[in-house]
């Protein structure tokens, strides 16, 4: 029979008492061990995707999903690299965030400690499975995986392997436990699981995250969808303006920090768009373009589709860019106000007052000048492999590190103070 | 006609963008005003005041409560000067709270900015109506506040003068909105705005804070029931554990911060309990104890109530206390592992390992060594004027000052990058 939701939820806060307790040292050793274990079985995991694979293949899953779950050798020899690396980040468990003497000689420290137990709730890419173990178990929380039950024979032989070696490594391996994948009862188990589960972090398609973010009355952490905007202002360099955006929107169009819209400042409109229009097509990318853009489109001849209201909202994740002219830094502001989802946000411009304008103005996690918003990302930040990116105002915005993963408690220390 | 929540909500967006790109200086100006204005004012707030507080009475209202809503020229004096305390507080506003320079020369920097919309649900003290404006401001955020029926009167005269002053130093007067308390669909209201309000902070009893945490789509912050136990290890200084005992229970028996179990190492509980039961019985605190507590009471006289299951769990906020012996520190940890509310728990010992080892394995927003909870309080930090005490793990934890009223946005700068 397999355990409810709150049994594997009370193993979790049970070995999340012991991870709070240990140190650096104990952690990295059983993520070294966890990343040995994963590459002496490569064949096992290989065989169970395998599995899952012609599974889904059997059911008509498109191809681009087949992609997301299949894995190879080198994927896999991926994952355990990825936990080398996590061992070899800085632990921020204990870390001092604040600090100080009060008037009154009382010591007062805020110190970094685990949440406890993390959910995540994610869609098909089995190497989740494996950044999120390494990940929490780093961090000192317990983590409860619930992964698409397409992956779910990729899953358990994974994260076996895993509790296997965090056993061998003395440590609990209730630290990491897989959530039964074949109903949808136990995501709903985990939403309402508050007092138990700390926090939630569910990652994939914005109708699995929208319904987690709504549904849950454990706190969530939301990630993900990102409506991406470039914006090429009066001041651009247009060489760099068109090689930042062919990269934010070409380099890899399926994920949530590409590029989906432009928008061109009407001075540069004519000059920019008649160098990027050609450039788009020529990679491939379908322009969905206000009347303005499709006249010059036109001129060149370069196919071009009508804007509908709907495009300027859309994240597309595929090779389509929405495109707008503006006649102004604030119309371009008002524009991504309204149809941006607070992700990603970019500017090209020779202009440091209209580049603090900019990111004084735009309300998104992360706002850039002159690079590429493929560059939001934690591995790129230098925050090991990444927990998601949360496109949320509280506690974590951008790209999470282990950091985010943790919560805080004082510590007051005094000699007898009474108020 | 009364504006509907999303009314009040648009305006206070488009308030908060002005606000978030205000300098320290325009909005020390503000706080300012606003302190004058509610001085030159204190006639009007007592008269408004006055009306709550009869028609309370005549409802039939407690005393205790009164006592709550009740004002006079010593507390508007008061709410005024903690405005002027805030204007004296550094702007979080624009702090680099990480920051560096990435391999590759990207500059990346993580900044603070407010949430934009907070949204204030509380009960019945008029004074939170003043200290949330002033915080909220003071960080860039527009504020709605859904006060208390009873003190619908009290928080209009209040928001009125405050919007006035708000309005004559230049700033928008839409960053402070009383929603409509006559009511509870509003409550409602407030509660599913998402995406137009960013976070909501509930101030209050238990079962209001419970609801809101349960029925809101808004990012809450979880404030306030402390179920706080004060510890008395084997290796205590008995006078100095009675004197914190004393004062974290009868020095202000009805807020959060007041020690409401007692647990007593069995090697010091004769000596302690004698000497502290009667104390307690002089302070006219009533015990609820297990029997070996009884026992130690009927030995010197002191009248005592056997403890039920239920008062381990319950936040007295009244001159009640519940006490139990413990054999060891890992008794005393599961106890308050299972009764706490992880707000603050003390422990009085001597011994360094001790207090490390309760430190480490107590889960609670604050823990504290050898002194009285009654410190965990944001003024008391140095955090001036508290918006709430923070019970939750994500975002905000233990007293918040104005730091855990921001978020944070990235800023990332190249010179055409491209990944």
């Amino acid at each position: 029979m397999t355990a409810t939701v709150t049994e594997l939820a009370l193993r979790a806060r049970d070995a999340a008492t012991v991870l709070a307790g240990l140190h650096r040292a104990a952690k990295d050793a059983a993520l070294l061990t966890m990343a040995d274990a994963v590459d002496a079985s490569i064949a096992d995991v290989l065989a169970a995707n395998a599995a899952d694979v012609d599974s889904a293949r059997s059911t008509g899953t498109p191809e681009a999903i087949i992609d997301r779950l299949a894995l190879n050798e080198t994927r896999v020899a991926a994952m355990a690299a990825g936990l080398r690396d996590t061992a070899g980040l800085a632990d921020p468990i204990g870390d001092v965030v604040r600090g100080g003497t009060l008037a009154n000689g009382l010591e007062v420290r805020q110190v970094r400690v685990p949440f406890g137990v993390v959910g995540m709730i994610y869609e098909a890419r089995p190497n989740v499975t494996v950044d999120a173990a390494g990940l929490c178990l780093k961090s000192g929380n317990a983590v409860l995986l619930r992964g698409s039950s397409s992956a779910s024979r990729s899953n358990a032989a994974i994260v076996a392997i895993l509790r296997d070696a965090v056993d061998k490594s003395g440590l609990p391996p209730d630290a990491i436990q897989l959530v039964d994948a074949s109903t949808r009862q136990t995501v709903h188990d985990l939403m309402t699981a508050r007092g138990l589960v700390d926090v939630l972090i569910p990652r994939g398609g914005a109708e699995l995250i929208r319904s987690v973010v709504d549904g849950s009355t454990v706190p969530v952490i939301e990630t993900g969808v990102g409506n991406c905007h470039v914006y090429v202002d009066a001041n651009a360099d247009l060489d760099m303006a068109l090689s930042i955006l062919l990269n934010a929107k070409t380099s890899r169009p399926s994920v949530c920090n590409a590029a989906e819209s432009l928008l061109v400042h009407a001075t540069v409109a004519r000059p920019f768009l008649l160098a990027a229009l050609p450039a788009l097509a020529d990679a491939g990318v379908i322009v969905h373009g206000t009347p303005e853009v499709l006249a010059l489109a036109d001129s060149v001849g370069v196919a071009a589709i009508l804007a509908t209201e709907e495009d300027h909202g859309r994240e597309y994740l595929s090779l389509d860019l929405s495109a707008r002219v503006v006649d102004s830094l604030d119309e371009a502001v008002a524009h991504i106000r309204r149809y941006g989802t607070g992700h990603s946000e970019t500017i090209v411009t020779g202009s440091l007052a209209v580049a603090r304008e900019f990111t004084g103005a735009v309300d998104a996690a992360v706002v850039l000048v002159n690079a590429s918003s493929r560059f939001v990302d934690g591995g790129e930040f230098g925050y090991g492999a990444e927990i998601g990116i949360s496109t949320q105002k509280l506690h974590a915005r951008g790209p999470m590190g282990l950091a985010e993963l943790t919560s805080t408690k004082y510590v007051v220390t005094g000699t007898g103070h009474t108020r």
